[in-house]
């Protein structure tokens, strides 16, 4: 598996990343959130209890690529991981469709390119540097955000590539999901998931670090 | 698997399976909580999104068998389930221990046995009745708690016999756990699990239940 | 216009109505909300300072037209309207998606059609009653919810039609300010309108009444 | 009209313009609070849907003439603004009523005069500078803060006068609404209007701006 | 003085007299509330302190005359009371000036009298009973909501003077200071006086009761 | 009366001047408190509406001497008033009684009357300055407590002597309420008055600056 | 030792016995409060952790010998004890000092010796029934409060006698207590007792049930 | 005993002492919290009343030694006690239990003796300097957390006899407890004790000194 036993892994985002991480209780874990990261969290330590690994989570709510990229050094650097994946967009693209008379708060895709190569750059040490796609919860492909949200995860997929890091597409596993079941539910506002994108995300990236226990 | 699309399948117990089930927000599932059976209704709408499976909590905090048999037609048999979980037990004995000196609320094993047996016989044109042993996040088997707990596990592997009904055995999950891993982290006083626990009586459940998915 | 000096007009409906009207302040007005009910006022006090229009919000959060219909002699008929608007059918829609499982809490076409003909039917006596479309805040009439929405709203016009009563196609509305302006913005859930979407509503509501001054 | 595509609009002011800026919720704008401000952007975006015009809200509740001109560089040049609305002055009188013995809290005319006249100054370069008059929702104009409110708002008219910058007479709005229904239920203390006041200095404000949209 | 030792005296009313009477801490006397009738009760206890006498106060909060009647025998009569103040009718005018389309809130002059002949009536056996007339904290006795009050309390002193009562003329005492200071301060909203207003009013009480001990 | 128009007039103290300042409403003074700062102010404002008497309450709650000394220039002389009262020395005294094992809490004699002076040096400037004895509301002058009281009161009048300053002897006034009504009520703990208290230490200070209005 | 193992053993009183007994948490006993009980409780369970005391606290915050024989048969015989201990009177008293203008609050000697009796008699088939004595935390025993506690001792000292039941002259205790230190400190209004004041009641408790176990 | 009057004694250590100690009311002591120290402070004063022993908790809920060491100057010795007692080192070991994949937050054996020795190191000059043993409440000798907190207080005893300061076996204490009774009920997650075991440390303390008056 990607994970050696002692490693740090990092998870650097936004409020889909941060959940909640202040409030989180329980597990001896500490800030772990209540999405994606804090079920990661569960299936290792359920599945691998014999092994240990240090997971942090540095989503901050409301963070687009650009606030992001202003802390790294900081949050992400200064904690000398072994692992990081980065989740980040959003808000890049959110802002211009519930702010659109506010273009201060609009990253557009040559600063969002540059921001992430920005990212990879500074994080040529880590072992490991995984890319997360930002999404969007909706099927409907010609859907305005869904539509710049793929343009943005298409250029996360290049920034990657660039700098030979992997990329989990985590729009596709939504998409597979609501070949079968309506998006409404899954969350209010199609950005922030709850119980069951979480475990879809968590699904995606277990499988991304070769994850191999049986369920049962 | 043993779930049929569209069954109602209700969790009956103490506030290992409540769990605030009253504050959980999000999946448009009401009431699930934020334990175990929210981890089952998310793992079952993640890998069977084409199913639809109305499960329902019915844990209520502080429960003993007695109270819950008290509840039992009112809150389980007029909802006519399709299937019912039942995990109790662990109030019948804990007071015992925390309590000593109030000995009427005490559940002694003679009327745990009875109570368990009224339920599941109130419970005879229910599809599937499967009892979840009472647990004690507890290594050592020589722990007095811990032992009282194995003896009322027991009692419940009876009358399920007796019924022809299955019992899970949970306590059995978490001493697999316990080998690798120390139970401090797991909860702080060893009956209300954190999210690792929740999720190790989930995957009983769900191989209990025949799920039948790959993870990836 | 529609409105007679010293009518009393109520607005039945669910949270889109309602708008926590239990917390409104000020203008002497009590309990109308902060929605749509409460611009509509407004715009009434502003323009028509000389006569005495009595708005009264008797939304309340979460009806379907099952329980707006178990309340409306209590809540609408008991109160002896001049006026009565009637916004219905988004919760007998969305627990659909949102609830998939719980089929308890949909309400399907032929109910909906009869709860609202018996609304209609129950206020033979009410001088003007006029049905507002429920609707759904998303553009692409392809969406699953969108699409039910159209047909309920189909329904409402067929039940106002036979009962010889206006409808007005509020989701109409709102898809000619789509053609402008994305939805995101407008609204969390594509369902409870912020400020904007109140505009949108009041306006249909004031042109239905004849509102006939001039803005300046 | 005047506001352009892409504008920055400000409002500086006291707490007739801040209304709880901080908790305002929705519509993809952020910190417009609950009262003129917002109303002028809801008419904005639900009749122009097409056009971006960025308003701000920089009003601080208490404020007087001296503490807005101190705070004039940061709050309103340093936005770099194409257009602001400025109304001051309401406590600049009210303390001379409700704090009588405390003078250093009393804005006399002259100062009033003079710190209006440099907010026009150092706003020289700011393409459209509004004054909205200070007002007393009062329709007696021999009462005794009325008739000092009229002062004040006379040394504005001047003032905007001695700059070329236009003038609205917020008070005479108000007066209009006064001739047709009491002030009372206007508001609590005749300062602070509630939801039909805010649709009147609105209103007001549209005019000047030349909103040249039908109402449907 | 006209109180006697051990006399209970009863302040009947809406808000003005009610002022928080749940909240009001100290002094060994309960729930006199913050306004006039702790400050009667201090003045007496201060100056008196060889008597005992019960204050009761039986304000609520928006009470009409129709709601003071309504609950006279349970409030007043039952409580058996030596002496009883009546303050009521602000309310009665208030909502024709707040809520001008809701007229079921209303009350008009006739019933206005009625009301208060009738406490008067209930009352015969109360050895004194003192009504104290509305009164609104404005100079201008053109005001029309003023005006409406100088009405409603030349109706108390009517009823007072049919019933031989005496009629305590507050509205008069709050003139005599607007003389002198402008009323804003007095209170926000004209009705509701702060701690001024209600030494004015305590002031007029204690002269009509004979108050006769030298304030050094 | 000693106040002239126009006066600022500070109260310095601890807990019983400062009664909650920040968080007293209305009257158009701010933070008054709500104790016999507030009263004194509510009597003067009532009596003698003609003039402007800026009173300023610097209570700080715990304070003793020496804090309120450390203080002096910032909170006293900075603000050059015309009036000083100052009502200090009861924390110096409580803690001697309620934490004996903490000698650096307590302020003893010898440094009391050295503080007491510091602060009447400093203040030579000031037109007036009073100084308020502290008091303790047992009637019984055998208490340990009431006799160091006492003594701290007789430091303070031999200071007040020395400087050429009246004194008043706020103890006095409270023994004499007390020879007709017991304590119990007046106070919690025979510190801090409620609302007859207040009144009582009003009235001395009126009669010490010549109050001159009758009552009615 | 007075206890035998299983006893249930009940305190019956007002808000010295209830200490918040809702809020208490931790040591596995039900609402034993956070005063005298609990620490009774504490000793007892440190040590003699082999026996089962079902300590039970039954004390109501404001109760009166009146109230406390209102709900006498519910609230203690319905619990079937083999121990009442019984701690009233102090509201009796309390009263008469506080609100002195509602002898209806007041319960005189007549009526409070009558109550006792009847609480006594009502407990005949109690094993053991022990009367522990109001007190008043003051030293000086010519203080009216003290003096008027002193009396009501009396009566129950007399009542238990006549009941040839026991007596705990806590007073007594409180009074050795004060000969070395302040009663200030003890308590804020001498009535409720702090930790220290709990422990000494402990103590007599412990002494007169025949605690036999060394410190150490 | 070793107090001596006006002695300070200062308590170090982490939540178990600490113990909310912002927020514990009453008997005149500042900050004692509302455990151990607490107690041993009531029983002090209770028994000693004539003495005065100025107990100063020093806990900081969450320290583990190389925290407690990294204060210590400030918090400890910057205060010039006469006696400290130093409970510390239940952190270092529970996050080697509840956050294995953390070693940042283990204090291993090697550090924690240095980090003893050093407090003690630093205090050479205090009279008297007191090791108590940090404990885990669990009976169960083969427990791998209470193994490893014996291992810790064996380390702890090492520092004491090294540096000629004595040591307390508070496990030792709770040992003798748990022969008796459960742990079940001491506390929750058998780290912080609740009243009981606040009683054991207590009496061990208590028995340390040389506490020599007899219970009753």
């Amino acid at each position: 598996m990607l994970f050696k036993d002692g490693d740090r892994i990092i998870f650097a985002g936004d409020s889909v990343t941060d959940t909640g991480r202040e409030n989180a209780l329980g597990d001896g874990d500490y800030g772990l959130g209540n999405g994606y990261v804090r079920l990661v969290n569960t299936f290792l330590t359920a599945y691998y209890p014999e092994y240990r690994y240090d997971l942090v989570n540095m989503g901050v709510s409301g963070n687009n690529s650009r606030q992001l990229l202003e802390r790294w050094d900081r949050d992400i650097t200064a904690l000398d991981p072994d692992v990081v994946f980065c989740m980040i967009g959003i808000n890049d693209i959110w802002r211009q469709f519930d702010a659109p008379a506010k273009p201060y708060k609009h990253i557009l895709p040559d600063e969002y390119e540059a921001n992430l190569d920005q990212m990879a750059q500074k994080s040529k040490n880590v072992r490991d540097f995984i890319f997360l796609s930002p999404f969007f919860m909706e099927a409907n492909k010609e859907d305005a955000m869904r539509k710049m949200c793929d343009e943005y995860a298409a250029i996360m997929r290049r920034v990657a590539k660039k700098n030979n890091r992997p990329f989990v597409d985590i729009q596709a596993e939504f998409d597979k999901f609501l070949q079968h079941r309506s998006g409404i539910g899954l969350s209010w506002d199609r950005v922030h998931p709850f119980y069951i994108g979480a475990m879809i995300i968590a699904r995606a990236i277990l499988r991304e670090i070769g994850f191999d226990r049986p369920l049962f």
